[in-house]
């Protein structure tokens, strides 16, 4: 028997199913499924994705096979309509339409009304009564069979379409003010003028032929899945380009046929709060393409009830139906064609995170779904959308209309912020304490901005992606943050930068939506969104708010299926406090750098580095001895007996030292030096690639000071909570281990400071000690290193910059390129690259398994935020993931997600899972307070 | 039977043999050895390294079994020489030293004249007629014991060793000039001192057992093999520190027993030249320690010929014996007591390079060692020094008598150089124009500096080590050069700089030796080698050239056994005809950016870089096609059929622009742009970590006709040369490949040009296409990179750079701590880091032959040129090394090597090396042309 290229759906015969959507594309997959469930679905057929796939890859030809089976199908429509295509007298007309797998709206071609010629909308008119309906609709088809198929379009010389240029040119002629007031006579002649554009830039004539039509239109529809903004839809949201559309043929109804007809979408509970109302808008006498097009303003769906309640109560139950058939929130489009309701569309609805959390629970709760489903449902990244404070949505739309919309940059920080204008750190700090609201605008952060940046409403800058410093403070702190914004030209030295041909000043307002990337002028007032409210600012009653409960609901059913255990990344009480609250078990990554920053400390850490010789040196670190030991408390008070991963130190000295003239000067009186002096210090630290230069435990190794002062800080910070009657589990975490040595001898120093204090205090403190596996050669030599390594903690920050040969900072001129070129699938700094930084993660795995077997493991680089890159984490058997605090709800919901698919996959990847499981318990450290 | 831990040596009975260096160490193996074939030893035994080993394991406690067999030594020696030990009328004296399985010169202890006490030394008085010499015996030994065994040495608050300071003040009291002026009675009193000053140091006594005195100096030897400079010594010498050292104790023989008495150091040959001559020189009447004491002058070895005729006739005989039975140049210690001549050690010679290549050529022609010896034998390291041209000798130690010795650096170009300083390349250039000869002295160099580098004689910077910038060019170029000079205090601004507290100003003279990384100030003549004559001055006849032909010999011998190919880093015409005249059979690494600094042309490169869009970036590539054709054709013509392997542009734009004020405004002039717009693409084009950053084939991808001009100045250069009836065998190798794709879209542009370049010239051009292996992740995606490559080229600098997380140009920060520290084992960027960097490239090997078995394999990293990674690029089958032009005589002769030690081994790596041999012959591309 042949091969079914061709699935037939109507009231006598369907061949499709819902599940079909690799085949049928999900529009033809559900027009069948609704088909099959009773719901008033125009008959028609769908041609598979395999036609399209064999069209790719036998020079555009299609299935021999396929012609008959068309023409079959066709046939059965024609049955059931009782028309015929092409007839004379009452034809039948169809559109065809693309469907993908997965829903790319408006980047392929559509054709409606196809089977009209001369003759056949004569018999329209006739048949309905209505020329001008008839002729209107010639006209349309004409115009958008030009385009489409015929490639009519705009050239380069001119400044028009040149079809919306004849209607223009008729409606003028005739005086019309709109195309409502074209007369019949008029549209036929617009017709005339059409074709003859079609014959003069094309030189073919428009067929008449209703069937030379339809296989123009498939041709057409197959074709544009190749188009430019296809192939770029499918890059950006990583669709394979083998996937194929499929293009369905379907009876044409029409909404315009009088005030008896109409036609909408609608979505079957509001996609905006996820509220369970039937929330949709529909217009009276018009086509799909009015509603979408926004001449004419479309009526909330509510008012349809008194306009045509028969519609209306049959659309109540269609929305029903749906919900109870697809279990989940549905979008669809219907026709009200003389009375009659017709379905034309259904898919899973986009929504808002909060949307998504909400209706999930109540589905839940509704029995439509199960707990398992609804984690699974939620795209754990939207979470992020759940947390962020907001626009107020009027004022945003305001803005917009007002064209305050400045620029686009990334989205880095999710939220919204507004404030004044400041160009640098000490200005964002003095008006901030004098009470302003201040946006911190630089061209790029660097540590010495932190004051800066924690000051300032949100954050913006001209240069780095979203694994830039900027954007990786923000992200941890929760801070608003648009970043790479290459449009701001900043000028420091003024004071101001210009944008959009605008100039923006020190003290100007602006406000930045780093959900979306966006900039504007002026203030756009905010606010906080209710699940902050409760958890963090304890300003709202957790009764209070719906939002959080279903949160909260969520959060436990993810805790309920995940297997990975969720720390944060954070430096100080506050953050770490949140990021509890936010349900962390641990701290999987606590910078001791950021906190060099604090006061006047920095003023100790640059006479440490300017230090002669050894003596000079521990002097300096003697001082900064007790501000370390107190922020240690401070953590480990937060955390409350929680494990805190604590990183040694980690960047290179230049980083801590003055560059500025100003700062050089000021250094230099702090320290007694001579400006020259430390003019010269700094150049000497100077590093032409500071990333593989001296810093992590190669600093702690040369000058094992400073080793043994941050340890010293822990160990007498932890026998100070101790002594509080607080459980304290520190692990010491060693950076930049490539060799075993290098770790060994930090655990010397470790051990030995922990003996000292335990005799000077009586307090025995249980502590591991781990390294950072983030260069090549500590993932090769895993197995040397694991001698050493109580734990190991994956860097991938800087696994990726040096597994991949690429700078964080420098990959913006290249790597935007790089996804256009399809040479990367992703960006390799926010989700993991599987093939080559996780195969290193996996031998690394391997090897340090040979000499401890029960080594724990865990991620504590940008990526363990990601959900991707959570899943990938999963899978090869980490025990954990360390993220910034604002992300630990987007990474416990994965991790579930993680566990769940891997469940849903029958072929669990035994091994790793078991053994990552055995591991876990050998290392049984992580406390677990769940229900 | 009880373990053997003591071997015995005498006329009665000897255990050990030469080849037992392992169990006996160097000197006892020799001993027995040289006691087995005849030669006059005096009788002793060996303590083995076993008990060393025993020894620390053990909490410096010895094997009980080792008491009685060192006492049935001893009695054994005894009964041999007729005396006892502790005798009162005829004792027995011994030494007792140290000797490892490689020889650590001076590292560790030696104990003489051991037995002696009151009534011994009196016995020996009597006993040889000579007081004088009895009590100086003794003073000696307890000098020796109370300082080694007991540890008096001298205090912090001391301002000489307080055994010296006796001497001096017993000379005083006596008005004694020298220590012979002293009579029994003081050498008495002296002794008294020695013992008073030993109780008071120690609170113990001096023993006066013999049996005491034996085991404390044993105890001593053993201790000292974990002394400080000894630890140092193996650090540095990379000798493990597990092999221990054994104890050599041995009857005295005296040399200082009159004028019949003598003692010496020889060599079987001329270690400086390798002349066959006996070569050494002693001193009548005195003792080993002060022919090395320098004190007295000792004699040439010939004069011996007429003071002692029949002993003299005796070294002969001994130096013959030894040549024949060690089948190497020996270096011997003995003594002559009383007439009678005894060896005390005997060992294989240290010697030049240029000697080392001359025994080796004349003991194969003397039928004593095999060709395969012959390339074994010699360090392949060696060999830049015999290509290097040298100081005059006479004039260099005028030099440093004079004091003239102002630095040293790290050796980075081998070869002395003398020229005035200047500091910038421009005045290099300027100078060299008008006939000075000029050493160039830089902070440190980068790619601006190229045509100062070439005008002058030697390179000398402050910073960077032995793999930098300037250390790199220089190796590559044969220039001498001394880089990472600390000392030096540069002032560009004075144009002078200070080093060693004198100032050295433009204009002045320096010498440096980048042999042995010395900065000399001051003029010292220089020759070139005999071997440069010849081969590429060609101003010496080969015929006339002894050390030629030497040379030339041992390379044709090399050729015979290694199975890796030789080729060259090279990218000018001159350097490849030179790599060739050394043996080179391609270029294994033409880099084109060297060629882009050449002229006027570095303007049309700044016109690339600065251009606004694809159209000016073409017709400034258009300016840069000639040149390049022009460069490419000279390569082709010099290597005459050999294959060149040409890297497209590889390092970061912004290398190529201008840095400092006056060369932004000289190419704003000539590009017609405000210094302004050049300032601000500089800044623009500034990276963070540039290693990292947009380079190699980021640029071809973001920039394809960048490739495109390159590949199609290839094409056509290769065309014009094919048309002069010479062949041409390009190799296009595209740098940084980390993507598969990455490799797979500049393949297009390499195709599509080579197609163009056919059609327009009818030449079909046999190339190849393939990449660099250098950052991790193309070894770990090596399979898929293989599909789209011909051949893999390791780029080990940036491999190695990537993997360890290690900035070449910053490490020297803490590099040289980290050997300190025995962290790394060696330089990991000149010899290959085996585990790490080693393993990944064995996963690329292994990934690659997946999907192409016949894939080709090099390494034109740095590496390429060092013996040490030659033989592990032998061991994991490469077809070929790449090296700088100088060193490729060292790494045929290192690949011999490799060759011929995977032969001794008996367990040869078959499956590499047959999978490289099939590779090979499958590749089948190389030229071999071997006799």
């Amino acid at each position: 028997m042949a091969k079914q290229y061709v699935f037939s759906f109507g009231r006598t015969k369907t061949d499709g199913r819902g599940d079909q959507r690799a085949l049928l594309g999900g529009k033809g997959a559900n027009l069948a499924e609704m088909t099959r469930i009773g719901l008033p679905v125009p008959p028609g057929f769908t041609i598979s994705t395999e036609v399209c796939t064999y069209f790719y890859e036998n020079g555009r030809k299609y299935p021999a096979e396929l012609k008959d089976q068309v023409a079959k199908a066709l046939a059965r429509v024609e049955k059931e309509m009782g028309k015929k295509f092409g007839d004379a007298k009452d034809p039948l007309l169809v559109s065809v339409r693309s469907g993908a797998r997965d829903s790319m709206p408006g980047m392929m071609d559509t054709i409606l009304n196809l089977g009209l010629n001369e003759k056949t909308t004569e018999a329209v008119a006739e048949k309905s009564g209505n020329p001008r309906f008839a002729w209107d609709c010639y006209r349309r088809f004409v115009q958008m069979y030009g385009d489409v198929v015929m490639g009519v379009q705009r050239r380069k010389d001119e400044h028009h379409d040149p079809f919306e240029h004849a209607i223009e040119t008729i409606k003028k002629e005739n005086n019309a003010e709109t195309d409502l007031d074209l007369t019949v006579e008029n549209l036929q002649e617009l017709v005339r003028r059409f074709k003859a554009l079609i014959r003069e830039r094309t030189g073919q004539a428009f067929p008449e032929d209703p069937e030379k039509q339809l296989w123009g239109a498939i041709g057409a529809v197959f074709g544009s899945w190749n188009n430019d903004r296809a192939i770029v839809y499918r890059r950006k949201y990583g669709i394979p380009h083998d996937w194929g559309t499929a293009v369905n043929v379907q009876t044409m109804v029409y909404g315009n046929m009088g005030d008896t007809s109409a036609t909408g979408v609608a979505f079957t509970r509001d996609p905006a709060t996820g509220e369970k109302v039937f929330y949709g808008e529909y217009l009276v006498n018009a086509q799909g393409e009015d509603v979408v097009a926004g001449v004419r303003t479309p009526k909330p769906i509510a008012l349809l009830k008194e306009e045509m309640p028969k519609a209306h109560k049959e659309l109540e139950t269609v929305r029903r139906t749906l919900e109870q058939h697809f279990k989940d929130m549905q979008d669809f489009e219907f026709t009200i064609e003389d009375g009659t309701l017709y379905m034309l569309q259904t898919r899973n609805g986009k929504r808002t995170g909060l949307a998504a959390v909400r209706i999930a629970c109540e589905m839940v709760k509704e029995g439509l779904i199960t707990e398992e489903m609804a984690v699974q449902r939620i795209p754990a990244d939207s979470l992020t959308q759940v947390l962020a404070p907001v626009f107020d949505r009027a004022a945003r739309d305001k803005a917009v209309k007002a064209n305050r919309l400045l620029a686009k940059g990334l989205p880095a920080g999710p939220g919204a912020a507004t404030g004044k204008v400041v160009f640098n750190a000490e200005e964002a700090v003095a008006w901030a304490n004098r009470g302003e609201k201040v946006v911190l605008v630089r061209i790029e952060t660097s540590p010495e901005d932190l004051r800066g940046m924690i000051a300032a409403e949100g954050i913006l800058t001209a240069r780095g992606g979203v694994s830039s410093h900027a954007a990786l403070v923000a992200r941890q702190m929760g801070k608003i943050c648009v970043c790479g914004c290459g449009d701001l030209h900043i000028d420091y030295g003024r004071k101001q930068m210009t944008v959009a041909g605008r100039t923006i000043k020190e003290g100007d307002w602006i406000s930045i939506d780093g959900t979306l990337g966006e900039v504007y002028e002026g203030e756009i007032d905010t606010a906080p969104s209710e699940i902050i409210q409760v958890l963090i600012d304890k300003t709202l009653d957790p009764k209070q708010s719906q939002t959080y409960q279903n949160f909260d609901r969520l959060m436990k059913w993810a805790d309920k299926y995940r297997r990975l255990d969720v720390r944060t990344n954070a430096d100080q009480p506050g953050q770490a406090a949140n990021a509890v609250a936010f349900g962390a078990v641990g701290i999987g990554l606590c910078r001791t750098e950021h906190m060099f920053f604090e006061g006047d400390r920095i003023y100790s850490v640059r006479r440490m580095i300017m230090a002669e010789n050894e003596e000079h040196r521990r002097a300096a670190l003697e001082d900064l001895l007790p501000h370390q030991r107190e922020d240690f408390a401070g953590i480990f008070r937060a955390m409350k007996g929680l494990p805190v991963t604590i990183r040694t130190l980690d960047p290179p000295l230049h980083e801590f030292l003055p560059h500025e003239e100003s700062a050089i000067n000021e250094t230099a009186a702090k320290l007694k030096m001579s400006p020259d002096d430390v003019r010269r210090r700094v150049n000497a630290l100077h590093e032409a690639n500071p990333m593989l230069g001296h810093r992590g435990c190669r600093l702690g190794n040369v000058y094992p000071e400073i080793t043994e002062m941050q340890v010293r800080a822990i160990f007498e910070a932890a026998a100070e909570v101790m002594a509080e009657g607080i459980k304290v589990k520190p692990e010491i975490m060693i950076p930049l281990v490539g060799y075993p040595k290098e770790l060994a001898l930090q655990l010397d120093v470790v051990n030995r400071v922990a003996e000292e204090v335990r005799k000077a205090t009586g307090k025995k403190i249980n502590y591991l000690v781990g390294t950072m596996i983030e260069i090549p050669r500590a993932a090769l030599v895993a197995d040397e290193i694991a001698k050493y390594a109580e734990f190991f903690s994956f860097g991938t920050n800087d696994l990726t910059q040096t597994t991949l040969g690429m700078s964080r900072d420098d990959s913006g001129n290249f790597l935007p390129q790089y996804q256009e070129l399809d040479i990367i699938p992703s960006n390799p700094f926010a989700t993991i690259d599987r093939t080559g930084v996780g195969r290193l993660m996996k031998i690394a795995i391997e090897e340090s398994r040979k000499t401890r077997p029960d080594i724990k493991l865990g991620i504590c680089g940008e990526h363990g935020g990601d959900p991707q890159t959570v899943m990938f984490c999963h899978e090869i058997g980490l025990h954990y993931v360390s993220c910034s605090p604002f992300r630990v709800p987007v990474a416990r919901l994965a991790a579930a997600q993680a566990a769940l698919a891997e469940a849903a996959s029958r072929k669990p990847a035994k091994k790793s899972a078991k053994g990552a499981k055995k591991a876990k318990k050998a290392a049984g450290k992580t406390a677990k307070k769940r229900k």
